[in-house]
C-alpha cells in the first residue's frame, strides 16, 4: 500500500480521474482511473467493496447499481450503461480511496500499459457548431457567397461519421486512397489523397441513452453524457470535395477518426462551465433551456495542436458558437434515439484568430498560405507526418483538469 | 416429429431459407429460419448435431467453427461472425434437415412468433445508387442544373446514417418533429414534419468484417455479405431540405429506418444475379473485378410499395445502376474497415417509369403531382397511414425467393 504521487503541475490531479480502459502484458483490457502518471486498476482498487456497500449503508443514491464486475469489461460501456446516480458514487469512493493508500497491484505506471478505445462506439455524429470554421470554410470553398449556410445560425448542421472506425490515440493513419474529382484533365482519380488533414475537435460519450421518440432537453445534458474527449477527426480534403455533392462528406472521412483514451467525466468539468457566445438570432425554444434557473454554458477548454511537435494552433472551445448540451437537444429533436457509447463531436474547434484554427484547410487557406513548420513551408499532411492534440480546462481552486493527447502518425497508402 | 408443409406457392420454399430473430411467449429472441409460414427453431432444429459433427467425417470446410449456440443468441452477429464457409454448411444442413421430418417442438407459426431486429448494426451507409432516383431529385430541387451531379457516375454517393434507429418491421413510425426552413414567414419553425416520405431500398448485411486498412474489392464481396433485407428509409422532406448544406441529411432521416425481419441469404440470390445495365463512362479500376472471368451483376428484385393496401409502386432493383459489389467496394475503398451487422443499402430503388418511383417526392413530384390511393388524392404521409413493401426474386428452377415485408404505421408526433 502506498499514496500515489502526483506531479506538481499535473492535470491529472484528484480533481479530474478520467476513465479509460487499458491492458497490460498480464491482463486483458479492463478499466482504469489516471491519477498523475499512475493507471489505477479500478476493479483491483473496488474489489474490497461489496456490491451495494455504502459509506453510510443507507444512501442507495447509486440506484442500488453497484456491480462492481463492470470495471473488468473491455470497454467503459457496462459501467456506463449504470447510469448517472452511479458514475457519481464511483467517482465519489474512486476519489476517497486514492486520496489514502492505494495497493501497489492495482496501480501500472500510464507509460507501461497499453491504452484502448475507450467505449465501443454505437453511432458518431459529428457537428460544425464552430463559427469561424463554417465561414472559413464558407469563404474559401464559396467565395462569391454569403460565408455561413442560412440554416446556419438555426440549428447545429452534423452528419454521421462512421463509428467503426473510431479509433484511440496512437494508431498509425494509413493515408487513404480515394477518387478525386477531375482538374485540368477530364476524368477523375483513384490514388492516395494528396489533400490529407486533421479536425482538432471536442467529443462527448453517452453514457445512458433516450428510447425511441423521446427527446432530451438541453437541460437534461447531465443525465445523459458521462464525459468528453479529444477528437482528431482525419479529412481528406480532396476526396471530400468531389463526393459531399449532395449527401455529403464520406469516404473522405470515413477512414479513420482518433480519440483520446481518457474519458474526462463531465463531473470533472464543472468549473470549466463558461456562457456561451451570444446567439442572435435567438434559438428556437427546443435549443433553450426549459428548467427554471438553466442558463447556457459552454465550455472553457484550450486545445494545443502541435505537428511533428511544433504547435501550430491554440484552439479554444469556449468560442463554439452552439453549446455541448444543445448539439445533444439538436440530435434528438426528432425523436432519435441514443445509446450508451455515443459519441458526438463539436467539429472543427477554429476560433477568431488564425492561431486558433483548427484544421489546415484553415491554417493554409487550402492549401494557398503554407505555415513554416519545423523550419518548412507546409500544407497538408505528409507520410512520417505525426499530430498530437492535448487540451486542459479549469478545475476547482485554480487547478487545471488535462485531457489525453491524442495523437496519430501518417503512414504512407497501401499498395 | 412432422414434414413441414410450404404453400403452393410460398416465396419463401426450400431454395430461400431467409434468417431471422424471433421469440414466442415461452423463450427469449433467438435464431429461426423461415420455411413457408413455419418458422424453425435453428438452436433446437440443431441440437442433436455435436460441434465439429460433419455428414462425412472429414470435410471440415467450415474451418471447423461449428459451435450452435450462436443460434441461441438474440442477434445473428454470432453467427454471422462465424463466416462465409459456415454459412455454407449450416444453409447445406438446414436444407438437408427441413427437407425430412422435423420435430415439433422446434416450429413455430409465423404469425405466432414475434420478430424483432435480425441484426445488431455497426454502421448503416446508405447509397443514391438509382440514375433515376437521383435524375428525379435534381430535376425537382435544382431544375435549372444537370439532373445529375458531375461525380454522380464516377462514384456510388453515399452518406452515413444512424445505426441506433434501425428498426424491425412492424415497428410504428412517429412523425418526428424538426425544424423547417422558412417559407413566406421570415424565421424557420419547429415542429411535426409536414412532408413525411418513405424511400423503399435494398439491404445488404456484412457477415464477415474486414480490418481497418484493407479494402474489398468488387469480387470478394460473397467472402463478406451474408445476405439481403428490404429497407425503409423513412425521410422528412423538410426538414432534409432545410439542415443538408453543406453536410448531408442527418434529422431528416436519423428518426427511423425500417429493415424486413427476414434475411435472404445471397446463397438464395444466385439465379437473381442479372446484367448490370451499361455504366457509361467506364468505372474506375477499383470499381470494377479483378479476377479472371469476373463478370458486374445487379439483383433482379421486384419490389412492391403498397400504401395503405393500394400497390403505388413497384421499383425493380435491376434498374439500380451500380452494383451492390460496387457499393462495397467503394465503402472500402478508402480502408475504412466493416464488421459483422454493418447495415449498406441501395438508395431508393426507382426505375424509370413513373409507376417505378420508390418514394413520395418522386411519385408526386414533391407534392405538386398528388397521386390516388384509395380513391383520394394523396401526396406525402398522414398520421395512420401504413406503408408495406415486400418483394421478390427468381430462385432456382421458376421459383421465386421472398422478402418479408418491411411495414410500418404513422403515429401522431408526440406533444
Amino acid at each position: 500500500m502506498s499514496v500515489i504521487e502526483v506531479p506538481a503541475g499535473s492535470p491529472f490531479g484528484l480533481e479530474n480521474l478520467p476513465y479509460g480502459v487499458f491492458s497490460t502484458a498480464g491482463t486483458g483490457q479492463r478499466v482504469g482511473v489516471r491519477l498523475g502518471d499512475t493507471v489505477i486498476d479500478l476493479a483491483a482498487l473496488l474489489s474490497g467493496d461489496a456490491p451495494g456497500d455504502h459509506e453510510d449503508g443507507e444512501d442507495h443514491e447509486d440506484g442500488g447499481n453497484s456491480d462492481n464486475s463492470v470495471f473488468a469489461a473491455p470497454t467503459l460501456n457496462p459501467f456506463l450503461a449504470q447510469g448517472p446516480a452511479r458514475w457519481a458514487a464511483v467517482r465519489r469512493r474512486v476519489s476517497e480511496l486514492l486520496a489514502g493508500d492505494v495497493p501497489d497491484a492495482a496501480c501500472h505506471p500510464v507509460d507501461e500499459v497499453t491504452a484502448h478505445l475507450p467505449v465501443r462506439v454505437g453511432d458518431f455524429v459529428d457537428f460544425y457548431a464552430s463559427e469561424h470554421h463554417a465561414s472559413n470554410v464558407g469563404q474559401i470553398f464559396r467565395p462569391s457567397a454569403p460565408p455561413l449556410m442560412p440554416n446556419w445560425k438555426h440549428l447545429p448542421v452534423a452528419y454521421h461519421g462512421r463509428a467503426g472506425t473510431v479509433v484511440v490515440s496512437g494508431t498509425d493513419i494509413v493515408r487513404p486512397r480515394g477518387q478525386r474529382g477531375p482538374r485540368g484533365e477530364d476524368t477523375p482519380a483513384y490514388g492516395p489523397s494528396l489533400r490529407l488533414d486533421i479536425e482538432a475537435e471536442l467529443g462527448f460519450v453517452i453514457g445512458a441513452g433516450s428510447r425511441l421518440g423521446d427527446r432530451v432537453g438541453v437541460d437534461e445534458f447531465d443525465e445523459h453524457v458521462f464525459g468528453a474527449v479529444l477528437v482528431n477527426d482525419w479529412s481528406a480534403r480532396d476526396l471530400q470535395d468531389w463526393e459531399s455533392r449532395p449527401l455529403g462528406p464520406h469516404q473522405g472521412k470515413s477512414f479513420a477518426t482518433s480519440v483520446s483514451p481518457w474519458v474526462v467525466p463531465m463531473a470533472a468539468l464543472r468549473a470549466a462551465r463558461v456562457p456561451l457566445p451570444a446567439q442572435v438570432p435567438e434559438p428556437l425554444p427546443y435549443l433553450r433551456g426549459r428548467a427554471a434557473g438553466w442558463e447556457p454554458w459552454g465550455l472553457d477548454v484550450d486545445l494545443v495542436v502541435d505537428w511533428n511537435g511544433a504547435t501550430v494552433s491554440r484552439p479554444a472551445a469556449r468560442e463554439l458558437y452552439w453549446s455541448p448540451a444543445q448539439l445533444l437537444a439538436h440530435l434528438t429533436a426528432n425523436g432519435a434515439s441514443i445509446r450508451t457509447g455515443d459519441l458526438f463531436a463539436s467539429g472543427t474547434v477554429s476560433g477568431p484568430e488564425r492561431g486558433q484554427r483548427a484544421c489546415l484547410l484553415e491554417l493554409t487557406w487550402n492549401g494557398t498560405e503554407p505555415i513554416t513548420v519545423n523550419g518548412e513551408r507546409r500544407t497538408f499532411l505528409l507520410d512520417g507526418d505525426r499530430v498530437t492534440i492535448y487540451a486542459t480546462a479549469p478545475g476547482p481552486d485554480g487547478t487545471r483538469v488535462g485531457f489525453g493527447d491524442v495523437t496519430g502518425t501518417i503512414l504512407p497508402a497501401r499498395p
